[in-house]
């Protein structure tokens, strides 16, 4: 399948239409943006990492029955994907405190927590995305009772999944964000990407970050980080 | 029972200590604050009205089952009640989107919902009063399960009972904030006040504004607007 038209470029990812209506093809760059777009940076050789990354972790998801936009990984930097209606819902779900939540709550980074939180803001980059909960996502129709439900309880099953995968590599999922579409069908599937962009990742031994953490905050060997992660998920795969 | 000490003053309210460890007294101001403190003023005879609407709703609300502070009316400005500690969160119960609501997620005042929604605050000024879910409060220990399903459960009895009581006042419940306390035993009771200044309230026919956006939105007739809700109510009581 090939790149037809260019119909959305995003922060991180290009997306381009095929001659089939039902499938895209997401192209991953090098770009990096924090803090809403304030932050504008590149991180080299990213697209590559987050592409196949990203496809590793959708098909062991798949595997455990996570339904996924994910069909074949193109090249280094494209994957054939179906084609969804995004639901305008970022979803975070959080092991550990680190981020805004700590920001927001005045509480410190690293406060394991015994059981994980989920949250969702309301994907509109005009509003800030703001923070909002599901009684609001209905009151104002952006999922139906049922899709949150089942938004729910694919997230949670997902960091059961996705912890276990990062464990076994020696690293702590902190927190992600995952987000969700809609095939024409109806049916509830994981879109978007799973990668140190959309995940704090720390090193269970000496809590170095090993994620877009050090991009925001200009720690340095930020390619270097992404590399690590990468090397630790394909020899444990 | 009489004021000892002056324990806390707070934005609309003065709190004393009484010769009884397990009571204090609440004594109504006529100062207004809006947006976090930032806008200040006073409403002649707010205190009165606050004190005496929020005393016939207590009441109304012990009738039906719902345990409140509530256990005498002093005077015109002041009310004895029991002591509790507060759950630093603020309930906010919506049937129409109005005020901060409409604002973060870009839609326009007067949206009635299909069901009222839920929301929670971390009361806390420093950090201005954060939104916060379910999942977070449990996770920052701010509240247990059990005492979040207690407050849900009741405050949406609560939105019940007070839609109805201004509904036979020619009042719409638009939305309001309560906050519980516990007491000694653990028992879950409804605190604070419910007033035109934790209501949004609106003439039923003609939707006028009947409540603290008068004051806060600078629109004129705002002792006038407290007199009318208060005369509303005692006729209905």
């Amino acid at each position: 399948m090939e790149k037809k038209e260019l119909i959305y470029e995003g922060k991180a990812k290009k997306v381009y239409s095929t001659e089939n209506g039902n499938y895209l093809i997401v192209s991953y760059k090098d770009d990096a943006t924090a803090f809403n777009g304030l932050k504008k940076g590149t991180i080299s050789g990213k697209g590559v990492i987050n592409n196949k990354m990203s496809n590793i972790m959708m098909k062991k998801l798949e595997a455990e029955g996570i339904p996924t936009h994910f069909v074949e990984e193109l090249s280094d930097r494209d994957t054939l994907v179906k084609k969804v209606s995004i639901v305008p819902l970022e979803v975070i779900i959080r092991n550990i405190s680190a981020g805004s939540f700590a920001k927001r709550y005045g509480v410190p980074e690293g406060i394991v927590f015994a059981e994980p939180t989920i949250e969702f803001s309301y994907k509109n980059d005009g509003l800030g995305d703001p923070l909002i909960n599901e009684y609001h996502a209905k009151a104002l129709s952006l999922a139906t009772e049922d899709e949150i439900e089942t938004i729910k309880k694919y997230s949670f099953r997902i960091n059961k999944l996705l912890k276990n995968i990062w464990s076994s590599c020696g690293v702590t999922l902190v927190d992600f964000k995952l987000e969700f579409g809609r095939l024409p069908s109806g049916e509830i599937v994981l879109a978007d990407e799973i990668s140190p962009d959309t995940e704090r990742l720390w090193d269970s031994e000496t809590g170095e970050k090993l994620d877009k953490d050090r991009f925001r905050r200009d720690l340095g060997n930020v390619e270097e980080a992404y590399a690590e992660v990468m090397k630790r998920l394909s020899e444990n795969s």
